[in-house]
């Protein structure tokens, strides 16, 4: 399962560059028009970000995992699915960023592929909690830390998410800040003991 | 032969939603602009249910191989070849399949694609199971189960082609169904004693 | 190095499906707007036999290693340059291959690339070979085997690469037969042991 | 974290080839296309060799690290991302090389991007080595010898893009000579002992 699960991951953080065209320009007009596509770089930066955080909450999961059960196995097929489609939503919000009413589209359509990202990574947590399928050895600090952090993460996705309808710009930058909000605590949950 | 196995799953799994263009639109006019985009969703999910169905039957198959023999590494190579091919039918589906006769033609193809794919899995379990590569201490129902979904489902792969040819969208919801149907009691099968 | 030079194998082979446009055509007119294509598949089928057999015996040869010193993973460095060039060339030869004289360019370009990959395939298991970083336990008639047919079979290439100048299409044809060629004695030769 | 890395480096040096198109021609003519391609092979081979260069890099330190802490996770997800950005500069450059001005700002784009892929693997290192992460049965004199190498590289590349800024050519031929002469040292530091 984890052989295939990071193939996912590494080929849909990689595919999202595939998404930035080179511009048409000549001379030093090259620059600005370079300059032009910032939104391409930052649906960039807040995909990557996010699949960088969803692949590490599933790289902490997968580590703390016992043994996987047949449901747990579906759960990860979905997770993979709803990562596998966010350069769709990263495309279309790198075209419509700047377009009056269409932007409110493309942030909502993103951010809704963000939340369900996370909560499918949420729900495989919690399932595995619940399942008894964690270690036994396993710190139960640690594993109350991470069921306490994922919850209030959806709340937030959903409050930019409503945010997106008013300000699209404010929420993109505001899922860049999740993303990299996700990917701190976790790292500091996992390496503990090594930092001691 | 699983790392390279496994990265192929991984990648035309992945790459499915390259298939899916952005659509041309402006203000509101964008949400029915992909609403109207359906049938790009509709063969998305198809076709990622069932490389999801088809990896999971190779998972099953490979963690009861005690060991490959040169014609298994041969027609392991046939599935990759028959998996790999399978975004090109799906682009295809998701372009013409709205369109009358030419759906019709689509949909053929997309099933023969499909059905070819879960022949490869059958033969090779199949295969390993006649030449004696499963592992001894493997409990005897669960090969029993496995050898008899497969088959089942293969005569409903070819029903579901014919039904194409005069209903191509009700046979392309057949195939997410039978995919689905792969899915579920194979990870039953695979996972019933943790489950107990 | 296995687990990045077995992704590299596994990506070049499952873009080549990329390259393959859906065609333009309405009603049943799609078909043969299909047939005509056969071009493309052909070469898709040639570039993934061939992509497969160099995996293959680059299987062998990790297989067989004891040890990789700082050469032999500049020389699979080369080999994966050469593989992961490959779909450009098959591109080439699927669009240009029913064009009077752009055909032999195309044929002659793609050939060189095939041999290129067998010869650095080659050249990686020569090396290995001499420098002794074979496991010692391995038997002296399988290497003698692997030695020989490995030859032949790059002479044979530089064959069809001169025929490709006169009749483009019995080349690539050909190609395919020396790939098929090389996936059949590898297998025997890894696995006799198993099928006795 | 070896998994995921090795697929996002393995992936990205895949995808360059994506971005050579086919050219327009007819009779012998498609072979002067071909070869006023040449940009495109360049772009090509120096991002191969630089991301080969890289990942042989990423693989010395992988090897020597005995355990990885949060903050070293996240600074390899920073080197991710910096190299999987590559094949958007290597694209800019081989469409601008020849154009007046234009290919100044394309060489100094694809030049920083280099050199912050240098600068992270380097960071990377550096971090590894002063927070005792790496293994204590490793040789001293190896970890200084890539400590010294590093550096300087770093400097060289600084060098080349101010160059690049008046020979725009010169610098990217400077590129391919760099990611070479890393290529190069690693492989003897590493294997030295299987050479002796």
């Amino acid at each position: 399962m984890n052989a295939f699960s990071d193939g996912v991951f590494a080929i849909a953080i990689t595919l999202l560059i595939l998404e930035i065209a080179v511009p048409a320009g000549s001379g030093d007009d090259l620059l600005s028009a370079l300059g032009d596509q910032w939104p391409s770089y930052l649906a960039y930066f807040v995909s990557f970000a996010t699949i960088g955080a969803v692949w590490f909450a599933h790289t902490v999961i997968t580590e703390y995992l016992d043994h996987a059960d047949s449901v747990l196995i579906r759960l990860n097929l979905l997770l993979l699915l709803v990562v596998s489609f966010l350069p769709f939503p990263t495309k279309l919000l790198a075209e419509y960023i700047h377009e009056a009413d269409a932007e409110r589209v493309a942030a909502t359509v993103y951010g809704i592929n963000l939340l369900l990202a996370i909560l499918m990574v949420s729900v495989t947590w919690r399932y595995a909690v619940r399942g008894h399928l964690v270690k036994p050895d396993m710190a139960d600090e640690d594993v109350k830390t991470l069921t306490k952090r994922l919850t209030p993460t959806l709340g937030l996705y959903v409050v930019m998410i409503l945010l997106g309808l008013f300000l699209p710009l404010a929420a993109v930058v505001g899922y860049l800040a999740l993303a990299l909000f996700i990917l701190i605590p976790f790292s500091a949950i996992r390496h503990r003991p090594s930092e001691a």
